[in-house]
């Protein structure tokens, strides 16, 4: 973890935000600086190799960001998971679960083709419910995922955990403690 | 416009979406195409030189992933503009008129560091409503505009013309006639 310190220095904790005892991790400040947005980059990668990665699905809207960077380094396709009616052609849905109630997102039918090795990327995974959604739909319409990678990892919400126990492969920059 | 046309062709146009009428221009098939989305960034960046560029600011939603892609192909830093409420530190806001009604969208007050150089990028430019708003915060905050950059002009809508008319360097990859 040490050696993602200086990107780690650059997350601004934000408190009560949006709620009162909830601490807010604001990668802005990391990906408006050159050095730390290519950095994180290039760390994010660094478990997979170029000639692994066919498409990046980045998930909307932080996800969008760092998959859009991820997809050009890795000279892959991109392919977004978006909030629902989003998308203009036919797609997939998946349910996840919130605190209170569900959300969903889409993907289009045909944005990965049988048998692509898929990354799934984002900025952070929490309770993994929307990144578990998109790896469903990755599947869904039969892509094969080669493993998920986010900037930073809320542990003790358990989505890593869940992720690898689903037999993802899961990376991440950094940890905070859940709030 | 030609030598666009590789790329022209993996626009997928959807006919009467959103609503009868319009022709929706879908970039996803554009980006979901590995050899597409690195040649989409490839010739956004062509009018702007490495040196030149110290952010990249991309609009909310699909212009986070161009925005993504071209500040790490530039080596800058990039910064979002987002929809009203989503983010999380001091904010500027700029409204823009949509054909029936105001929408307005959001930076971060410490985004840019006084006398930056920013390209702004963003999928699609129409009306040019919400470029030109997210001009006005570019220069609020201190930054100096080096050009825009597009994947899509619809010139009959005149966004462009507007934002060449404030004296704003515009490029775009392609144009469709508007809907």
């Amino acid at each position: 973890m040490s050696q993602n310190q200086a990107l780690r220095d650059r997350v601004r904790s934000i408190p009560d935000y949006p709620k009162p005892g909830i601490v807010f991790r604001d990668i802005t400040t990391l990906l408006q600086d050159p050095a730390g947005f290519r950095e994180t980059v290039d760390r994010l990668v660094t478990p997979f190799g170029t000639h692994e990665v066919d498409k990046v699905v980045g998930v909307e809207a932080r996800g969008f960001i760092i998959g859009g960077a991820v997809a050009h380094q890795l000279h892959a396709g991109f392919v977004p998971a978006r909030k629902m009616g989003k998308l203009p052609w036919e797609t997939v849905s998946a349910e996840y679960e919130l605190e209170y109630g569900t959300d969903a997102i889409q993907m289009h039918t045909d944005c990965i083709d049988k048998g692509e090795r898929v990354l799934l990327v984002d900025d952070l995974i929490a309770t993994g419910g929307s990144a578990g959604a998109a790896l469903d739909l990755v599947e869904q319409v039969g892509g094969a995922v080669v493993g998920c990678s986010f900037v930073i990892d809320l542990p003790d919400l358990g989505g890593s955990t869940r992720l690898r126990e689903r037999g993802y492969q899961v990376s991440a920059l950094m940890e905070f403690e859940g709030d």
